[in-house]
């Protein structure tokens, strides 16, 4: 039997499983709504560098260890990493995890790659290839600024529809043995591009892209937003829901009961100065790790459709006056007894 | 039976094959040992564009037109893209395939990028996730160059050690159907880091990799440099190739008769100034296609070892005086009559 599924999705025959996972965040992370749920917060955003890209390694490589730590496994158990980050040449991800001489497989989908890893380890893991691999991103404030607009030194001001990058490292560690919550299906992205040329507004960037994932979703796997208990969006933020939200719509569906956003979550808009939300590799891996992980995990949610989003500019394209095409990648995260 | 192989391989139970591969290049790789073998050599490096970003992603777009035409596809039965490229956030392949609407896996593993979308492409085909599969990269001198060290117009001088980022883009189509080669299996890199800092020594930087990444390949397999017709690194240069005989030799085994080198094949170093060789995404992946893979469908070649390899910096980790680690990735290529 195939496992393929429609144009752009697969369901494993054999799910693989969430065996653990951990996040590490900064200290605004830790002062969100979502502050008591993390297994890690630091106090000092430099996690104790010299620079903001160590950090951000620092970052990842914490997260790794929390990970097997919480799994009971050492890293010669874990038989790839499959792992990418913002910055140029990922070098957040190369630095982070070297020490752990782990066979890796680098990938860069933006904020998608939350999403991306869990695909191609899910997918690694389900076809025989490993009994576990660990799947995980990076984002930081402070590098990310630095990479994609001015470093904060500059002090440059920011539109209400520019979302905030988080500074914060997920990491999960899909395997064979069994869990309360299984991958039973992904929907793979391809890049979308609508023309926005805002690098303030990547929302609005990546909105197309999600939308074009879910209703392929649904028509790939004969579902509607009522087969689940939440559509999670990775960093659309509040701009990029309203026109996620519209989109849909206009393709004949009506997510809105369902969907929720991990930009929108790890914030409080209201007192963080946060404008539109959370973003960055991190954000949704941070956020589905510490919040709707364990509510998976308690069978509170049963079904659960997690999008992470990614808008694909570099400071060079975005100098050069090209547009920001957008992709998403769809993981399907199932509670089992 | 698993397919797993000792620490760091598979063998595919059921290989994929390479259906069809194509290859584009630059007016240097044309004038180069080579040039008569590309698919396609432009006379004008900016490939008709305005800036060296587009012109790479041009160079994408083209190999994969290519690639599907010699195969008589269309990109609506390519169920996946695997690819990447040297540039920060990789603009040149989000640019350079936005418009065949194919679902996308995005890489980063610097130059062994090739490798590594060919061990994702034939896991997936072999993991019954694809039919077909698209596995490609580029890589271009004028862009890899303002990326990671100067822009053309600054007109630094470069060390005997450097070597030459290629102009190129090549792209594999692997898939289920029957051709006369066939990715019998894989071994996947960790990084190594020896604590190499010159970004104008990349060969130096990627050698102990490669050695690790094969001696580990022929524990594996159990095999050992006679089962090998050829042991082909990616862009180790003149200066890498010393450096690998005489790590591997320290390690037990004599590689010297088998290995040859992508970077060293595609240019003439004595009437073309290309100091230590060929380097990029692009070099292995040109040189594989035009030169190598034409010898294994003749069956001229019965059993290869192909392993790009890669140098993890960016500017910015190397601005910051940090090292620059490597990483490697194999792919077992055979003739099958």
């Amino acid at each position: 039997m195939t496992q393929m599924l429609g144009k752009q999705s697969i369901r494993f025959e054999t799910p693989p499983y969430i065996e653990a996972s951990g996040s590490v965040v900064g200290k605004k992370e830790g002062e969100g709504p979502l502050g008591d749920l993390f297994d890690m917060v630091s106090e000092d955003d430099t996690f104790g560098c010299d620079c903001w890209e160590e950090a951000e390694s620092t970052l990842q490589k914490e997260a790794a260890a929390l990970t097997m730590g919480k799994a009971g496994v050492k890293p010669e158990d874990v038989r790839y990493i499959f792992a990418g980050d913002l910055l140029g040449q990922t070098i957040a991800t190369s630095f982070g995890i070297v020490n752990y001489e782990i066979p890796l497989f680098g990938l860069y989908g933006a904020c998608s790659t939350a999403g991306e890893s869990m695909s191609l380890g899910a997918m690694c893991v389900a076809g025989g290839y490993a009994n576990r691999v660990l799947a995980m991103t990076s984002s930081h404030f402070a590098s990310a600024e630095k990479q994609f607009r001015f470093p904060l030194e500059y002090g440059n001001q920011r539109p209400v529809s520019a979302t905030w990058t988080v500074t914060g490292s997920g990491a999960f560690l899909l395997g064979t043995e069994k869990s309360h919550v299984k991958i039973s299906g992904i929907t793979t992205g391809k890049i979308m591009d609508y023309g926005v040329r805002d690098s303030m507004n990547m929302g609005a960037a990546m909105a197309p892209a999600a939308c074009d994932l879910i209703v392929q979703h649904f028509e790939d796997f004969q579902t509607s937003p009522k087969d689940y208990d939440r559509i999670i969006t990775g960093d659309l933020g509040y701009v990029g829901q309203e026109i996620l939200l519209t989109l849909t719509k206009e393709r004949g569906y009506d997510i809105s009961a369902v969907h929720t956003d991990c930009g929108i979550e790890i914030f409080d808009k209201d007192t963080q100065g946060t404008d539109s939300g959370g973003s960055g590799c991190g954000c949704s891996a941070v956020t589905m790790s510490a919040f709707f992980l364990p509510q998976i995990q308690r069978g509170e949610l049963k079904k659960v459709l997690f999008v992470p989003t990614g808008a694909l500019l570099s400071k060079i394209s975005f100098n050069e006056g090209q547009t920001v095409p957008g992709i998403a990648h769809g993981v399907v995260l199932e509670y089992e007894a």
